[in-house]
């Protein structure tokens, strides 16, 4: 039972409060998040620090009127709860449950659907121009944190929205954090403007203060911006906000509610694009999230008195089993580099961080660019491993084809969280990778089935191959079998289990529906082999050519998107040789998987031991 | 003959020069450059600018050994003639001639490949911290304009060089320009500093004289920066690129080469990034490309007295017919709206900008940022066309996907220079797209054979369609047929030639090789219908079937990758089916097609008509 946050049913509500009601609301949240979260896991970290600012929002726009899009999305657990959500908070993640992002489908308070980094400002300044269009009166505002900031498509919208004559807001959310510590030059620049504040808050206040006398403040504010422009040199030094063209307030305290809605008025009377600058706290009003907040950004079920995780799935999975290798490899080879994109903590690389700091890039929030700087790296004589999350490398397609491999250059490219990721949902599921490498030139694709092969593959990529190559393993540690795997040879399957009746060619960890689904068949007097390709693209035309004379039946089985993947890798070959064996292609039928638990998703996408039997039986019976 | 040019082989060449023989080599060198691509045709403004530069950084490095990395590339001739490519420089964008972009492959003076825009710094950056971990000495320096600087993964690599601490050149070619005319904040920023160099040259100046004094510059100019530092809102303006941490030199007239060659030299001597702002004049020394820099910069043979093209295959191309329709249905269709990346007059969208200037929007080098954009403007019930080169769209992948496709949002997309462009080469041959669109949920892709069907597909596509959907088609004029075309409906192919023996399915403009390869069959006594598919994703699995029914073979003819394209499409239909109708796949083999002529590049890709029907004769014979 919650005094306040039980009444609250929209934006509107929160608009009521005074400010002594709104910080028992935020703490209210806050109890409500935390409770919830512990039960359900999620991103609480980024939720916890933006409960004021949410609540600020409230207060001085007009919702759902205005607009507002939260970058990444992940930090939107305060205004979900506060727009009619709170009652399936609790169905957080889960399937059939509320999304861990924005959702227009959910509310009509979710503007924009967010999963991914730095695109609120492309997206708000359309909505902005729409408005513009329309003629409509209404506010649109993009909330951006400052990792975000380090994504170069921010900066692309910041560029195109500089020169914009009607209002249009970027809340720059600060917590000096991505998921981990930020990095780069505009981080070091916002440590400067936060630890000397006079001088710009100086700004914020004159015109807070001008613009609080009706009829006589915008006129002077205009004469003093235009005197400022000109002497701007001389008198006073700008931000890089404002030499792009854009006001800035700030920085201000982003967890004091009563002066972040003055300032967000004063921003809804700019003409003209304006940036409002908030200081947060990552995981505030939470002790064990405030002091890590790296840990408490995504986290699983955790106890709320001792901060400790329930369950603790984190001793063994394939981003630490790579991370642990990648180590070991380090000490061989010297020419081995690692990049993140400021993901050093998932994708498993702290240790190589720490054990080799001049060999290990952070590259911030920015695929593209670590992308082709891995180029850079291969051609000065190192060897480059890019450990990134399949959906986050879809941000470099381009750098991908055109930098790495047009030039066909040995690069390794650890796409970890490949296939479905559970509970993230539809912008995060890893299922497009093999679909988009595959297609490009001199690109080889690896798929491990288990750790040990993920150790061999790791140590053929970075020592005896030449060119671009990319091993994909998923979130997790799901196997298909334990014990050591025969050495790695590249093009070569591994025959897993013998059979007759049909051939199922399995990618990666599908080697474990594989088995099972042989298993099931074998109740139904089948006799069934399994392949483990482990090189998923390109496939040798030859063995594909002996495995359909071989089998009646050949099916592939993939966890990713049958447009392009490796079934119709297989089909694409049956074609020059007039080969009649009969394929089954075992894909994503349909591209969008919705969130929820990884067991679940197999299911409902027929990509579970007992469906891949059931279409196997249908195929040959049928 | 030319006095000095014809000695110079390579950059150490020049470095002997005195700045009386450099002046004269810069005027030789634009005289055979103008004389050389008045025949070839390519990219001329661009290079004829950034002579000066050239010849002062060869006299400031040491090539080689100093590694510069041109960005976009098309930057390049006077660079291509002066180390050693002179003699094949008439065969310039020919197939088996020189690349009109860098190519490692073509001289050890070419550091990187670039053809599309922004890579430079990020690569550069790579190959200074390979240079760092190796404790090498050289220089690594990137050259790219204020047009690139739009581009986010040129910001995302100016982040990261910010903290570094050894040295890093950027040296930014200011000509105002992208392809046409720059927009957005920092190119209003940049022109600012332009218009106020005092202020910022006094910097530079003070640095050069300081480091003149051996022995006593460099301690009073740290001493000098540290307090700059420390009271830099008090005393100084810093430019963006000093907040981002950078040593700004600038701005210098770029075609003085002492002062040129004594900036470069002073940003040797700096410790960490160093920015070296550069004023160049696109065209610079042939009246016509100064006059007209955006006509210049990709232009066909021309004469030289008049500036005039010897060709003028600009009076209809499907560029030009897109913007006509687009003008036409804007008028019925207030909603429409049009998007361009920096390349308004590329696509055909000139017309458009003028008439409907507040529904068009130029977004500057920024794919990703334009595709974003076009996802806020169609949730804001605004239905826009982003009209794009293929190559260039793959910038976007991940905007397409994560937030137009699985929002559904309805967007055109308007992919011109679809499938072999020629000469511009492998970074520009748009062979991608049907692949990785296809891939995407909720995407429709169309191709027309001809204006007319591309007039109806984008009226379909404008006003009837919901959901993203992309129309691809050719750069020139190719065209099958030139009368009306039967209604579009969608999904619907339409039967283009009868006949009995196979049936060609052909996409998009491949509808002029499957009838010429039909009639070449005639001769052989082969009776080949023809399909013209106008849908090309998804294909419409009952009319397929149907197909694998009526005819013997069928054979998919498209412009573009064999992975994940329309004949693999069909092989994943025909698996669903067990259907025994052979398959041909004619499709881009070797995803990387070289520069050349097109009807050349058809031939060496065998999807000219000639080889169509030899593979369908060998097919249904063999």
């Amino acid at each position: 039972m919650y005094d306040i946050l039980d009444k609250i049913n929209c934006p509107a509500d929160v608009k009521q409060l005074s400010f002594d009601e709104l910080k028992r609301l935020a703490e209210e949240v806050r109890h409500f998040m935390i409770d919830t979260v512990s039960l359900t896991g999620g991103h609480l970290a980024s939720s916890l620090g933006v409960v004021e600012l949410t609540l600020a929002i409230y207060q001085a726009f007009d919702l759902p009127q205005d607009k507002i899009v939260w970058d990444v999305g992940h930090q939107t657990y305060a205004h979900k709860i506060l727009t009619g959500r709170k009652e399936q908070f609790h169905t957080l993640r889960q399937y059939g449950g509320l999304s861990g992002f924005p959702k227009a489908e959910e509310s009509e308070y979710d503007v924009f659907n967010t999963g991914h980094s730095s695109t609120s400002i492309s997206a708000a300044l359309g909505l902005c121009e729409a408005r513009n269009l329309s003629g409509e009166g209404h506010y649109v505002a993009a909330v951006i944190g400052d990792g975000a900031l380090t994504g170069g498509m921010a900066y692309e919208a910041l560029n195109d929205a500089g020169p914009i004559k009607k209002n249009f807001i970027v809340i720059l959310n600060d917590n000096e954090m991505s998921i981990s510590k930020n990095v780069g030059g505009i981080s070091t620049y916002l440590t400067k403007i936060r630890s000397k504040p006079g001088y710009y808050k100086m700004k914020a206040r004159m015109e807070r203060i001008l613009l609080g006398i009706p009829g006589i403040g915008r006129p002077i504010l205009g004469a003093l911006k235009k005197l400022k422009d000109n002497f701007r040199h001389l008198l006073t030094s700008t931000t890089i906000f404002e030499d792009l063209g854009f006001t800035y307030f700030g920085p201000i305290d982003g967890h004091d509610m009563k002066l972040l809605r003055y300032v967000l008025e004063s921003a809804k009377r700019i003409q003209g694009p304006v940036l409002v600058h908030v200081l947060t706290k990552k995981g505030k009003g939470y002790r064990f999230a405030e002091e890590s907040p790296a840990e408490y950004h995504g986290i699983n079920r955790f106890d709320i008195e001792s901060g400790m995780p329930k369950s603790s799935s984190q001793t063994e999975n394939y981003s630490l089993a790579f991370g642990k290798e990648l180590v070991s490899l380090a000490e061989e080879v010297p020419s081995l580099c690692a990049i993140s994109a400021a993901m050093p903590i998932g994708t498993g690389l702290s240790d190589f961080a720490e054990k080799y700091p001049e060999r290990f890039f952070d590259a911030g929030i920015a695929e593209q660019h670590a992308v082709t700087f891995a180029a850079g790296l291969s051609k000065g004589g190192y060897t480059p491993v890019f450990a990134v999350y399949s959906s986050f490398l879809q941000r470099a397609y381009d750098q991908l084809l055109h930098d790495v491999c047009l030039q066909n250059l040995h690069i390794v490219f650890c796409v970890d969280r490949a296939g479905i990721v559970g509970e993230d949902g539809e912008t995060h599921q890893g299922v497009y990778d093999i679909s988009f490498l595959s297609a490009m030139p001199n690109m080889t694709v690896l798929a491990p089935a288990n750790f040990t092969e993920l150790g061999q593959m790791l140590r053929y990529a970075a020592t005896e191959h030449q060119g671009p190559i990319a091993i994909r393993y998923p979130r997790g540690s799901k196997q298909a079998v334990t014990e050591n795997a025969p050495e790695f040879k590249l093009g070569v399957p591994h025959l897993a289990a013998n059979g007759k009746d049909a051939c199922i060619l399995a990618a990666g960890t599908m080697l474990k529906q594989a088995l099972e689904a042989k298993e099931l068949l074998e109740n139904e007097g089948l006799d069934i082999a399994v392949l483990n390709l482990r090189t998923l693209s390109p496939l040798d035309e030859e063995t594909v050519r002996g495995l359909a004379e071989t089998y009646p039946l050949l099916v592939s089985l993939e966890d990713g998107v049958r447009r392009g993947g490796v079934g119709e890798a297989v089909a694409s070959i049956l074609t020059r040789t007039n080969q009649t064996a009969k394929l089954l292609i075992k894909a994503h039928e349909n591209p969008v998987v919705p969130h929820g638990a990884p067991a679940l998703l197999y299911e409902k996408c027929r990509l579970d031991a007992r469906s891949v039997a059931d279409d196997i039986l249908k195929k040959l019976r049928g």
